[in-house]
């Protein structure tokens, strides 16, 4: 007789995006009249940038001869990417990544989502709160969490970091000691960055204790400001102690082409065994790598002529984030983040809770954010909209929220 | 102190794909003048044919405007690709299959791979022996296998159903009864077909002892001859007890493009329990969908263009197979597989191992193939050749292989 994985079961509420998605629908469908403006999932709006497109007819036309047909990439990559990568990303700021230690993904939320299946499930996880949810939902359904406290809006073996106002959204070192520590700066969905005197502390801490931290630098590109750092291998240590995730989701806007890649440096050893190999047969066995074709789509982010073009478009998008934080506080409203991240996170006014502001905005302004408590109880009385819209529905948005 | 995943330790040995792969690249390099014609992973040879090359050039410039660009596909893919799939593949096949019943994803291994996560890691599993080695390694690592018996070659928690010459590769009904039931025809690697009223008892067998069947579909459109199930959907009772996976990569030469396919009927449920809620959650937690542009590649497989240029791919293939077992035949060796099938299952000549043969046929022929043993203990002394090479390439593999 089969039986499910009751861990699932777990799991408190919706996914957070589909929720926020089905309620956008139906309340499109009983005011068809509506221009509901979408500042919430973290989706971009540009188009793809010229020189990626033709690095992607290009590829698609190799696709079609036989003398340049590829089938099955490597399991871990092509190497014209991962030598780029490790390159650009990694070696001219001075951090020693080789490229045998990228490894080529369909995304950092697969990343994020999987790679906690390489480690046992008696591991204690600790993440900040608020949180992107993918890290905690992802351990509930291994079995990691333990069950869901509805008075407190917490799993109960999950160890939670408040991030507030008050520590600039740094969590401190945690009572409890976790195995798994999740990392995320600039940060989703609070807009904060970490200097980098904190994250070596967050690294000297993890080698102290034999944690491992699992960082996620998918925003990395949005960072403006010096002395913030790009990468948690800036930091002494951390080729024995962390794991990278890297997105090419908001650096160029591939939410719709799929690529990411994680890092994983072979000095990293668990209980004497190297997580790269874990990781390495993970994938062999798992995954069959990036599409071809979005492989050379990210190979044209680095080109000189594409790195020019991401980095207007990313200009762009701050542009938003400046427009969005100085409106809202114009209007009376307390903001963070949108300096070195195209994340905005208010605080809701007048006492109503993240969800109430969602109906909101939602019904009297035609806006949609994400509501904070989405992201884990410290998350709630928050909201965070995205600088990923239009420069134009980004003005429009703000102005009706301006008149409310 | 962080742990690891100590049921990746009990993997017996390295992916089987990588090993071959290691073993050829080794060889090159010390026989640099050596020229191997690889007949052994599944990978296709022939370019992607006219009718997706337009398309995906079409998706591509429709991403480089922002009219028509696309961020986040829907978490189970687009409705144009789910609609196209539900009414080709199983409505005019009649099968009762829903648009909302497919899981667009990007490949058949992923999800053959990824599905076990939403059963219990106590359900036993029983497989077909020999058999494609994700299904069993994807359970190692859950925990759900128990250790390697070296001597036995097999996990002491798995059920293994011997498929053999006696039975025509399609496997009895296990003495002990399994939660999940691995089937996988057209099979890979022995190139056997199942019948319909073979594949029905199957489901009956399931409904009886509410296993649930996870049918790998995979090469479903190589089935050349009539009364041979293309879908389980085909059979009585199917949507209360299967899942089916389905794959572009050798339908329509995918490999490198990355698309395929997991049907959950809503009707199955375990526990009380919708394993399509669970597989839908997973989704959206730990996966983005597959790139729009591949998603429209995928939606020209159909056309009424894009089906004609695909058989002609299929029939090639099928050429190459035709041509690899008379040959083989002619030869003097017995040989099975590949007329509904693109593989096929040669017995060892002179009692070698599985990987004698292939060390022989790679030294002496320069053919590289895969050994049957790296399928399971029920593969020693058989070896699979793919018929996905070129034409010149095949021909010249089975000349050489004449010659020994």
């Amino acid at each position: 007789m089969a039986k499910i994985n009751e861990n699932y079961l777990k799991l408190a509420g919706n996914y957070l995006f589909s929720t926020v998605g089905r309620k956008i629908r139906e309340y499109q469908e009983t005011h068809p009249q509506a221009e509901v403006i979408r500042l919430g999932i973290g989706d971009v709006t540009q188009p793809i940038a010229p020189s990626v497109i033709n690095s992607l007819h290009t590829a698609v036309d190799e696709m079609g001869k036989a003398e340049t047909f590829r089938g099955y990439a490597p399991d871990l990559g092509y190497d014209f990417l991962r030598e780029v990568i490790a390159r650009k990303d990694y070696q001219e700021r001075g951090c020693s990544i080789s490229p045998d230690e990228i490894f080529v993904s369909d995304g950092a939320k697969c990343d994020c989502g999987n790679i906690q299946e390489i480690f046992s499930t008696d591991n204690v996880i600790a993440v900040c709160d608020p949180v992107y949810p993918v890290y905690v939902d992802s351990n509930v359904m291994a079995g990691r969490t333990g069950v869901y406290d509805e008075s407190l809006q917490c799993y109960r073996n999950v160890i939670y970091m408040p991030c507030t106002a008050e520590n600039g959204f740094v969590p401190e070192f945690p009572e409890q000691t976790p195995d798994l520590i999740y990392l995320c700066y600039p940060n989703n969905p609070t807009g904060a960055v970490i200097r980098k005197d904190q994250l070596q502390s967050w690294v000297d801490y993890a080698l102290a204790h034999g944690s491992v931290i699992l960082y996620d630098a998918a925003y990395e590109a949005y960072i403006s400001e010096p002395d913030i750092p790009h990468s948690i291998f800036e930091c002494r240590g951390a080729r024995e102690c962390a794991i990278e995730f890297r997105s090419f989701s908001k650096t160029a806007g591939f939410t719709g082409l799929r690529l990411g890649f994680t890092v994983i440096p072979k000095d990293l050893k668990v209980m004497g065994t190297s997580l790269w190999s874990l990781w390495a047969r993970r994938h062999g066995t798992k995954y069959n790598g990036a599409p071809y074709i979005i492989q050379r789509a990210g190979e044209a982010v680095y080109s000189e002529e594409g790195r020019k073009q991401i980095l207007q478009q990313i200009a762009y998008y701050m542009g938003n984030a400046k427009y969005i934080y100085e409106g809202l506080k114009e209007a009376g409203y307390t903001v963070y983040g949108g300096v070195n991240a195209p994340y905005i996170w208010l605080h809701t006014p007048k006492d109503m809770t993240s969800w109430e502001f969602f109906d909101y905005l939602l019904s009297e302004a035609n806006v949609a954010g994400t509501p904070g408590s989405g992201f884990g109880p410290g998350g709630e009385h928050y909201f965070r909209l995205t600088a990923f819209g239009s420069r134009e529905n980004t003005i429009r948005a703000i102005k009706r929220i301006q008149k409310l």
